[in-house]
């Protein structure tokens, strides 16, 4: 795979850009404005960043028309240099891309469907009544149960499982580990005894989602786990059965949502974050890291809980003063009261 | 596969259950009361949902027998429902059942010992004196450790990784990606730079055990890591070396237990919590959500930690008073003294 | 795999230390100084288990010069017991040896480079332009990606997944599950729907690094990844891109690192801290268990958040009380405004 070159000229007209500079200087990858070198393309997006400008060495730098004033050397002028280095960020990437067709090692159902254009990795399964749309990637070691279906442009790294009775939309993104309509947590206690509950749901997964690498989302006990379209989840996240995912919501690593709790859209759930079950999120809401989330959220803002690291010798003394709290309280009431008594009583005796 | 079908009656005569109603009307699964159509079966469990028996349009409800006179559609009625439906739910699971033998791809030691009703699924792998009994199903990909041993009806999806000296009991069943007998984190600090100490314990399991996806069960460092009878462990809970865990206890999703804590029988850890290592938690107790457990628990009951969310605005200001928590104490304690000096002041100048 | 047997005067060979006791007496194993048999070595590290040394029946015991005047049986004396335990555990781990040699079921691809000391196991996967070193054991079901490197002596338990670009130094284990180099979480918003951004930078991993089951490490945005020379990552740890982790750098389980954070040097960051990203941590810095940490440490020490556990409901009452502190500390200080004024008016009243 040779590194990938371009223009910018070239990258000026993907982007609809105005060039200020040499059209054919060539490009050959990304950086930060530090570290960019001489065939390099930077962006300025964070303001903070704005004083790296002067000494970057970037063959040129994606910039808002306002900061390519301030800038001497190339530029690309862009509305949103962000945007922009997202999108250039493809052209870039060294990610290998895997042939059409079915791996001789691969195991296919007979009666599974396999669009031609798909390409099927090394060691995949693909069970029985499976559905494998045009252009879809199925990594080595990917096993797709039965009845399950992923639909166009899909890219499952290796190593992704899919249970049966999975239904995934158009350019979904799984990476390696992710375990998808797995048996959620069902059990009905009989004298102290868990009794199995099948989990008789299935997973459905809108367009445009991602879900990071081991990630894990249960299939529904009785209806479907719902996760929209353009969800984002990153590595390492747990979704439980019958959870439902607004569209565009976008989650970090390490989030738990217990089942049947119902998440809006456009919410950004921090790393670390856990929710009970059976509560609804509205939309926009967002969460900062390791919060507990208790309760349903149900006006769109910011929301957290925790405590702030100190030292731990400061941090031993705030946590007995928790545990003193309750009583700390009742003491500053009884403080008001009497002071309230010796204040009023003070005043009784000016008065005489 | 095609999709399963009982009468009412047949399902009455699994559940013990008086039937009322029609006992040759079909049913073709299970919903929940506000879901379930005309050839479905729901159930009521939870008193909160009684309001959803009046529209109710479910084939036949299983109720209690005091539920029943309040509800006028067939019912099969039965002493706890949510038994009841955690028994009939098997029936309705589209989960596809592995043929018996060992898959054409699949790869096994020459001396290890397969029970010929076992199903080992594409790609496994059996290692050198592993040990797979009668009626378990071992998923694609999986991989059986030397000497490891699988107990007779177990069920392992595709995925899942038992090293060396692994011992299951019956019945167990443990989903995509769980790693069991991992070597534990142990190491020996020698001036800075961290010396590895071999794990040569193993893991045992008992029976009746439920593990969950991405679930990782370290080996022991030197004895075993044991996980009791009826045990059920959600998905991404990470199991320490050495960890003992009591008969039926059930943990949620993303628990983490440090090394040599023993957790008793018949506990529930909710999700997130997370225990220090070297501490013993007793029988029957149970840890709220996210909970930081730092030290045995020698008494039943419920325990907690962390605080409550609120707006991000407040949960700032909640923040920063719980460092000054201490000063706060202090200074509640020096205003007591010094109101009881003006009190007992006060009296003394109306003495005088 | 037979037992491995050795003599005391064996062992004592081995670390150099001095033998009081029987030279010929025969050591199969290695246990606790409680649980140990008379033909197994125990230690003592810990002096809490100091107890134990009467009623020990170990073959022999790990013991300091003083701790063996002590106690009367057949002692190796070393500086260092647990050091001592931690070189002899090698000894006596069952832990199969996988043979030299590509195994007939693995699928390599005809550019890479795999050193004919290497174990390829079963299905594993190696890509274009890989490099497999001597002495590396690739587990079965083990995918590397195109043009990663793994360096000498490295094992991989069955089922680790590298992606492409990935660089691994020499002696590196990497335990089952782990996902070394997956996109990471980059996306900008548009508008309220996410652009994905491609992750083009790789990982670096350092020498003598031990990464555990089902831990994920993303590679970076534009620059790489990078994992310091004997740093040592428990199971379930979420490293996301562009994170830098210092030599000697220890974390346990289900920790969280948020994107372009850099720990430094020989930090012990205990289970289930989170980390927000952009931060610096200095070397030296110890954060105890589930730490929610918010900004960077500049100063070598512990540090710690999070409240003590409670009986959930003296916990409850803490809980709502953290809500009200904002308030108690206001009325506290008008209090002492209050009673300051009561105090002065008092004195003003005495002087008059």
């Amino acid at each position: 795979m040779k590194p990938a070159l371009y223009t910018l000229g070239q990258l000026a007209e993907r982007l609809d850009a105005s060039l200020r500079g040499d059209a054919d200087k060539p490009v050959r990858g990304l950086a930060t404005l530090q570290e960019a070198g001489a065939d390099q393309l930077s962006f300025l997006a964070n303001p903070q960043y704005r004083k790296y400008l002067g000494d970057c060495k970037a063959a040129a730098v994606l910039l808002t028309a306002a900061d390519a004033e301030a800038y001497e050397g190339d530029a690309l002028i862009v509305a949103n240099p962000y945007l922009a280095y997202a999108a250039l960020s493809h052209l870039f990437d060294r990610k290998p891309q895997a042939a059409a067709g079915v791996h001789p090692t691969a195991s296919v159902a007979a009666d599974a469907q396999v669009d031609p254009t798909a390409s099927i990795g090394a060691y995949a399964v693909v069970e029985s009544a499976a559905q494998i749309a045009a252009g879809v990637t199925l990594g080595a070691h990917c096993v797709v149960g039965a009845r399950s279906v992923i639909g166009e442009g899909g890219w499952l790294a290796p190593r992704v499982t899919l249970y049966h009775d999975v239904r995934i939309g158009k350019r979904v993104v799984i990476q390696s580990g992710a375990v998808i309509g797995g048996e959620g947590f069902g059990f009905a206690n009989e004298k102290g005894v868990w009794q199995k509950i099948a989990q008789i749901g299935g997973v459905v997964i809108g367009d445009d989602v991602e879900i990071g690498a081991n990630t894990t989302i249960d299939r529904g006990a009785l209806a479907d786990t719902l996760i929209g379209n353009g969800v984002k989840l990153d590595n390492q996240i747990m979704i439980a059965h019958n959870v439902q995912i607004g569209d565009n919501t976008a989650m970090a690593g390490c989030v738990g949502i217990s089942g049947s709790t119902k998440i809006g859209r456009n919410c950004m759930i921090a790393g670390g974050v856990g929710m009970v079950g059976h509560i609804e999120v509205c939309d926009g809401v967002f969460v900062t890291g390791m919060t507990m989330v208790t309760r349903s959220i149900t006006e769109p803002g910011a929301y957290s809980s925790g405590t702030a690291m100190q030292p731990a010798g400061e941090w031993k003394k705030s946590a007995a003063r928790i545990r003193q709290l309750d009583d700390m309280a009742r003491r500053l009431k009884e403080l008001e009261k009497q002071l309230a008594a010796v204040t009023s009583g003070g005043n009784a005796s000016s008065d005489a």
